[in-house]
């Protein structure tokens, strides 16, 4: 089997891990950098783990594309909020017979990625991680590290799984990275919707930690009618979950370390928040079959209000 | 006609106003103090308005209901999260044949007031005025001051336009208080419930002023979504509310100057909020006729969160 080189667009808390892992583990990783470029370029990058500390002192920065090989895989770990700049970033760096993983959460974010590098170009990947960048170059690790992968068919028909999956899947597992391969992307992406939806939401508009919402029996209720819509959209597009999803969803919530979420945390520092992909696209998926789903619209207008108060800004 | 002798439960802003306004056109009134008593007792009220500030250096004043005499007609303008306390209150102020009137806003909360003074014995008021308790005895009247009166009957019936009311009206007219008389209370509390469940609840849960929530395109829509809510639990209780009248209501609040609500007033001073009446028992009106209104209880449920967090109450 031949080897694959990577390119990890947005090297932060989600893609600085994988690419550093990916690294250590004797692939060749080739890894975009924004604010961190001559830290990183100088001093390389540092993860600290659970599963081990360790620092890669030499790694191929940039902080230009156009420095840049093209590589097999393209990983993009940019929030979904500068999924804008892709198309400049992109192009040059996909081998003609390479991909792209997209890294990221929500729903309808992979056909922009086909417009610019083609169809049967784009693969999907949800992350299980908890980790922060703590410092330049210096990402801490917290838990969990397995990535959902599944190939994107226009219109998010079954891609089954195909050869490129099994290669990524098994560098990734060379990397000690646990991956499981989805026959149905979107299967995929409505099962963590359940739960990105209502906790990523209703953590920002009450400005409450998991465990909150968990413990008050009116908020626990909203979650889980939350979820019950999340539900009800994807059965419209024959993805019907299992039965007892919801209820893990529950459990696991109910068992998880107090928790502020990913959208609250890009609350709190200011930046844009993920409101398209995340919740956005898929009520706007629930409109087109005429679905009702009256609690995640209102969770939607909130957060607009929301996020147009606290950044000035739009999601593009 | 005979003159009446008024009680005022509740000196605060809409209660002190209105006692003193009758007061100064030459009725006798009883004030219920708390707080301001001894201030009160010794230098009355004094009341700042732009139809003309004026002082009363003497009121009848009390902290203790056994010292008050019965009268014909007792005006509660507590907050409702104080109703408990009326049946200690009410019974020893209010004449055999007097009555109480709750100038206070929401739904279903003249039913309790019935079992402690009798059927036949309870009118409702909304009022439309901004007021505020800015002292000790020192009330800043700034705009509106228009009560709208209706007869309570067993489970809302209508019950006309009583004797009684054009007398009580007569009062208020002799004190320079618009009043329009409703031949059907619940009418009257649905329509203004259209107005005060979605900017109250609003107000509280994304921290806005009504001009920011008229700003926003999303909450604008959100607003006038609850506001069709409402008006949909009205008609199933056959008060068909006027067409226009959700128009009416943005357009008012459009010309509104910026306003923070009287619950986002209580939340910000970390006061129970007014949840119940405002919101709940018009909830739990819809639930009763199997009436779906989604976004009125997902506004609840975030609201019963916020108020049990940040009060560690619960109104009673």
């Amino acid at each position: 089997m031949a080897t694959r080189s990577y390119a990890i667009i947005g090297t932060g808390a989600v893609g600085g891990f994988y690419g550093a892992r990916l690294q250590k583990a004797g692939i060749e990783v080739h890894f975009l950098v924004n604010h961190d470029y001559e830290i990183v370029k100088k001093q390389g990058l540092r993860i600290d783990s659970p599963e081990g500390n360790f620092t890669l002192p030499q790694v191929y920065a940039y902080n230009d594309v156009d420095q840049m090989p093209a590589c097999d895989v393209v990983i993009v770990a940019l929030k979904t909020t500068h999924n804008h700049l892709l198309p400049e970033l992109l192009p040059s760096i996909v081998k003609p017979d390479g991909v792209v993983l997209l890294l990221q959460n929500g729903l309808n974010i992979e056909p922009k990625i086909a417009e610019i590098v083609g169809q049967n170009r784009v693969m999907g990947g949800l992350c299980f991680i908890c980790s922060n960048k703590v410092g330049y170059g210096h990402i801490q690790h917290i838990d969990y590290s397995a990535i959902n992968l599944g190939e994107y068919q226009d219109q998010y028909q079954p891609g089954g799984i195909s050869d490129r999956m099994r290669e990524i899947s098994s560098d990734f597992q060379q990397a000690q990275i646990p991956v499981e391969l989805s026959e149905d992307l979107m299967f995929s992406r409505w099962k963590k919707l359940v739960w990105n939806i209502p906790y990523n939401g209703l953590s920002v508009i009450l400005d409450a930690r998991t465990d909150e919402i968990m413990a008050n029996p009116e908020t626990r209720l909203l979650a889980e009618e939350l979820m019950r819509e999340v539900v009800t959209i994807a059965s419209s597009y024959n993805r019907h979950l299992p039965e007892d999803h919801i209820k893990i969803m529950l459990d696991h919530t109910d068992k998880m370390k107090p928790y502020l979420t990913s959208m609250k945390l890009d609350y709190n520092a200011h930046r844009p928040l993920e409101l398209e992909a995340i919740v956005g696209n898929p009520l706007q998926a629930a409109i087109t079959q005429g679905v009702n789903v009256p609690k995640i619209s209102m969770l939607y207008q909130q957060l607009k209000f929301l996020d147009a108060r606290r950044t000035g800004n739009r999601e593009q």
